[in-house]
């Protein structure tokens, strides 16, 4: 399998999404999950803010999106608020005044999240109740917006007067973000201006607030997400100002004295800042560290960034970070950030699987930035690893019925440890319905209504076609239409319509060993390239067969197993289907696997169970037997119990 | 390999240890060991308890008795004192009057294990310097004690008014054991009369506040060590109340209300205090929880009051707890405590190598628990585990040159991985030279400079042989003497000279396949029996031998492992003999194992480094090579480096 490693942008090939409102889905395999989103995760959600469901830990987003209306209200009345202090992260009932902000201080993003979800989904799927849903919720975030532009409930309704004070840890540039990209998609989809207006507004103030000129805040955000927003917002309005901000925050990043510590009046600024990659300028950071959601999103930006300016260097930290995650920091699942500890990247190597935390939003983050590299650099190593987190983390991420969650998505769960070892305490063996925290179903949701997005891409001579998702398209250049069992058997058929000649790019995926393309073609950088001057059918076959992988043997945890792979999907087994004590089988490398469905059953051995803790060594006791495995993303459907990837070679 | 499983007591077949004073330990492997306790840690211990060593955390251990003896100097006196906090565990510099109490609450016991570790050294090497040091220090202990008996330099200094508030955090009970261990050894060895008095003292005043009568405190000890103190005690003075005390705190334990949350007006009683093992009444507890050296503190304690009363109900706790350690909680280097949350024992089978706790002290503890057990029920398992602990996990806990010490004594480590990862950052990939919590090198100290006590034991008609250390001894019923190279190549010599017909019992080590030994004999629970009628000489032979283990398959982390062991040593691997990267060696199981010396050759595999960090899986890439595998408890004596006790097989 071909990997390259160009290390500089291909601004000849330099490729865009196309636009969701172009692209039609219709897929065996993701048209039900996308409609999950539609009919459960986006109106739960909606539920959710209301703090309406039984059980669920409240988010308290309506109550101080109503409280900072007020307070919006009685500051342009001129009147005197009361005070609540803004040094908590958190705030519930029993902890804070019931006048006072509620919730975790990046609550507000809950809504904006939201809205950009529903956007992409009105895209294709016109709604009018769910449109009135959205603007109610538009309207009240709109009478939460102070008269310079600010929006931030957290303050707005505790002390206005301290905003901007705690930019490491208080997201108010995070929220800002969020709220960004939902007016953007919610815009896109409607063609109502009236939350990108009041995003502009905001939008405005931060360029007046933080930037390099004299008495501006030399800060960048806490939580990074607002550098692409602020991309997504130029690309939109064409506002330069807008992009040479997010070129501000990511050059600032890092430099001395750093600006988390002058803002606590640490005047030295050497500080620790890996947690949110300040530790070095980022055109001198090769290593993925800190918090992995914040780390990709960031990365995101600067890809962003690179592209728009022309900028080979900036790119080169792109690709240094790229490889270290691909190389070194990746999970099979397509997960990343091994460490609950800080939600952060561990070490080169350092992948446990009964300890990971993987969390959903992170590998979303991750395609984030693989779509960004791969439209610098149509290389498919990209997509390829964007491909191994959609089909596995982030679908593990929601249940079957779209109606609970998984935050870490671990690869070996045993629910006993999981309750008795308090290293594995921040486990759930199965998905929950909510979070207080909820950052991971309101971003499932997002990413997986803009599904297409990460599908499709296109430049002026080329169609790219990323991921093999059923769809019919409006390219500049063509119509096609994508009629794809990928996901079921590996066979793709391709309908396209060119108005000019053009090149259809259609990604090799990595797993391929061996694939079928009814028309001539060349191969670049993991793409086939096809001529296409008239109307035309391309079959595509990739011949999807299960086979076993293994994980560099510098992963300590995993030296001595292997995963199960089929297609795009890793494999797993669970205890419900293979009893319990699953370290007791061994797959049999040398047998079978039979396929029924997308169930995979292997030859194997189990291992008689030892009646002593210690005893003289011999050849293990084994039984014949037959190893079932599911889909990864599949697991924890059918209640608690022991699972694991990899498995005894 | 025999196992009994006796649930009662063998109450015809009681033994005890023979005293320290009748044994002269003479042996090839041990006293070298021996003489580095004498002649590096205890006086090394006496410099840091002055604070004296640059570079280590401070004790404050004299400057806190100072400061006691003064204050109690002005209560006789009846002067009004200062009153400081004492509502902090850890005292320093920073967060105290530099007139108040210092260190940790529980700092006054490394005096006590000190004078005990002395008192222990001084019964067989007598030595005017050491004991002019000991004097000064039970000189500047009694100075501190108090009219009504109390020793406690914490609450004396800070506010006497408050002593015994706190039982179960502020170890003044802890601290009183140590003090009565530490006078009971040393009126043994020099017959002085000063710190046992003040022991008796203090003694009394325990016994007149704790108790079940109306008006004494319902409480037992927050850390363990008290129980077998007082029985120490009970059996030097013969004072029956002391092992009355004894029985109250054991019976007391684990009631409701539990008195550790009556004495925080935590009415319910009902908080979870399995770290302090008071969960459950001690007769109902079966599963060993909780803190591992309270733990076995503990069940010491209970062993002896079983034995003590005749106490079967009470014993069937005792072997319930035995069975759980040995067979679902003891790892294979004898150490216990598989988690560093509460450096506690976690749930069965529970036993990963690389976050291990295996506190030294913990081992130290198994062993005091094991001799008890075995005095009771002559049954060769106990000293099997003992001699496991003894061999493996308490010597590791010790560099060579006996001039630093570990805490925890991990079965695999990753230097890398302990800076980096976090939920490993409080393992030391080498010994530290001293501890501000300095509690396992004097308790290395006490243990082995009273390992003839382990060794030893003795009823009316037989001599116990649970240990092969050469020595002297003189029991009495026999003089005999054993001369041992059982650590080098299992041959022991024993010359025994009855004064009537008796029985010497020789423990058939658990690691042994087939021993010769010159005499008849007769098996009996792990045990060989030959009569001594007259002067004889019995040779053994237990050819030890290099042999691979298995670990059950229902411990996760080491399917697919084996260790390799042997005679009592469990071995393990380093990188400064076998390069970077450990787990890519395979051990072949079928190939052989060359010894030189203590070193041992094992003919095994290394994978060649994948390139790729998932790829399809082929058989490894393996070149032959010799594994070297040195004793565990001589590993990271040659710098920080990787090690592991499991290898893959």
């Amino acid at each position: 399998m071909h990997i390259s490693h160009r290390l500089i942008m291909d601004k000849e090939n330099f490729s865009k999404h196309i636009e969701l409102k172009n692209i039609e889905i219709n897929d065996p395999f993701w048209s039900r999950i996308i409609s999950l989103v539609r009919t459960e995760v986006i109106p739960y959600q909606y539920e959710a803010f209301h703090d309406r469901i039984e059980g669920a830990e409240k988010s308290y987003c309506v109550s101080n999106f109503k409280k900072a209306a007020k307070a919006a209200e009685a500051i342009r009345e001129g009147k005197k608020l009361p005070i609540y202090p803004v040094d908590k992260w958190y705030y519930n009932e029993e902890n804070s005044d019931e006048n006072a902000f509620h919730g975790w201080v990046f609550q507000d993003s809950d809504f904006y999240k939201w809205i950009e979800a529903v956007g992409f989904s009105l895209s294709n799927h016109p709604d009018n109740e769910l449109k009135k849903k959205a603007e109610e919720i538009i309207e009240l975030i709109c009478n939460a917006q102070l008269e310079n532009g600010y929006i931030n409930t957290y303050y707005t309704i505790n002390n206005p007067s301290k905003a901007f004070t705690n930019i490491r840890d208080f997201h108010e540039l995070y929220c800002f973000g969020h709220l960004v990209e939902g007016a953007v998609a919610y815009f896109n989809a409607t063609g109502d201006r009236k939350l990108l207006d009041a995003a502009c507004r905001y939008a405005d103030l931060i360029c007046e607030t933080f930037g390099g000129d004299n008495g501006k805040k030399r800060a960048y955000p806490g939580h990074e997400i607002t550098e692409m927003a602020l991309v997504k917002l130029y690309d939109l309005t064409g506002e330069k100002k807008y992009l040479d901000e997010a070129k501000f925050f990511i050059d600032e990043r890092g430099k001395k004295p750093c600006y988390f510590d002058v803002e606590r009046n640490q005047e030295t600024g050497e500080g620790d800042h890996t947690y949110e990659q300040a530790h070095l300028p980022v055109r001198e950071q090769r290593e993925a560290v800190g918090h992995a959601v914040r780390a990709v999103y960031l990365y995101s930006g600067m890809a962003d960034i690179a592209k728009n300016y022309n900028d080979d260097e900036l790119y080169s930290s792109c690709i240094g970070l790229w490889n270290n995650i691909e190389n070194q920091k990746l999970y099979i699942t397509g997960g990343i950030g091994a460490t609950a500890d800080g939600e952060a990247f561990s070490f080169d190597y350092d992948l446990p699987n009964d300890l990971a935390y993987a969390e959903t939003c992170a590998s979303i983050g991750l395609v984030f930035f693989a779509r960004r590299m791969a439209e610098i650099n149509p290389d498919s190593r990209f997509h390829n690893v964007a491909e191994r987190a959609l089909y596995n983390t982030i679908l593990s991420g929601m249940a079957e019925d779209g109606k609970s969650f998984f935050y870490s998505n671990l690869l070996e769960v045993n629910p006993e440890a999981c309750k008795k070892d308090s290293r594995k305490r921040y486990i759930s063996p199965v998905r929950q319905k909510w979070f207080g925290c909820a950052c991971c179903p309101p971003n499932l949701a997002r990413i997986i209504s803009s599904l297409g997005e990460y599908c499709f891409a296109q430049n002026d001579e080329t169609v790219f076609i990323n991921q093999y998702v059923g769809a019919k398209v409006k390219s500049e250049n063509a119509d096609f239409e994508i009629v794809s069992s990928y996901a079921v058997n590996g066979r793709v058929n391709i309908f396209i319509n060119p108005q000019k000649p053009i090149k259809l790019a259609l990604r090799i995926p990595e797993w391929c060993d061996g694939f079928e393309i009814s028309n001539a073609y060349e191969i670049k950088d993991g793409y086939a390239y096809i001529n296409i001057a008239e109307k035309s059918e391309i079959a595509l076959d990739f011949k999807p067969k299960a086979k076993l992988i293994k994980c560099s043997n510098r992963v300590r945890a995993n030296v001595g197993k292997a995963a199960l792979s089929k297609g795009p999907f890793v494999y797993c087994i669970e205890e419900v289907d293979n009893g319990k004590n699953l370290q007791m089988l061994r797959v049999n490398p040398k047998g079978s696997f039979t396929e029924d469905g997308d169930i995979i059953l292997a030859d194997g051995f189990r291992e008689k169970e030892d009646e002593k803790l210690y005893s003289e060594y011999q050849k293990a006791d084994e039984t014949p037997c037959k190893i079932k495995f599911i889909p990864y993303y599949r697991w924890a459907n059918r209640g608690e119990n022991e699972m694991t990837v990899y498995v005894r070679i």
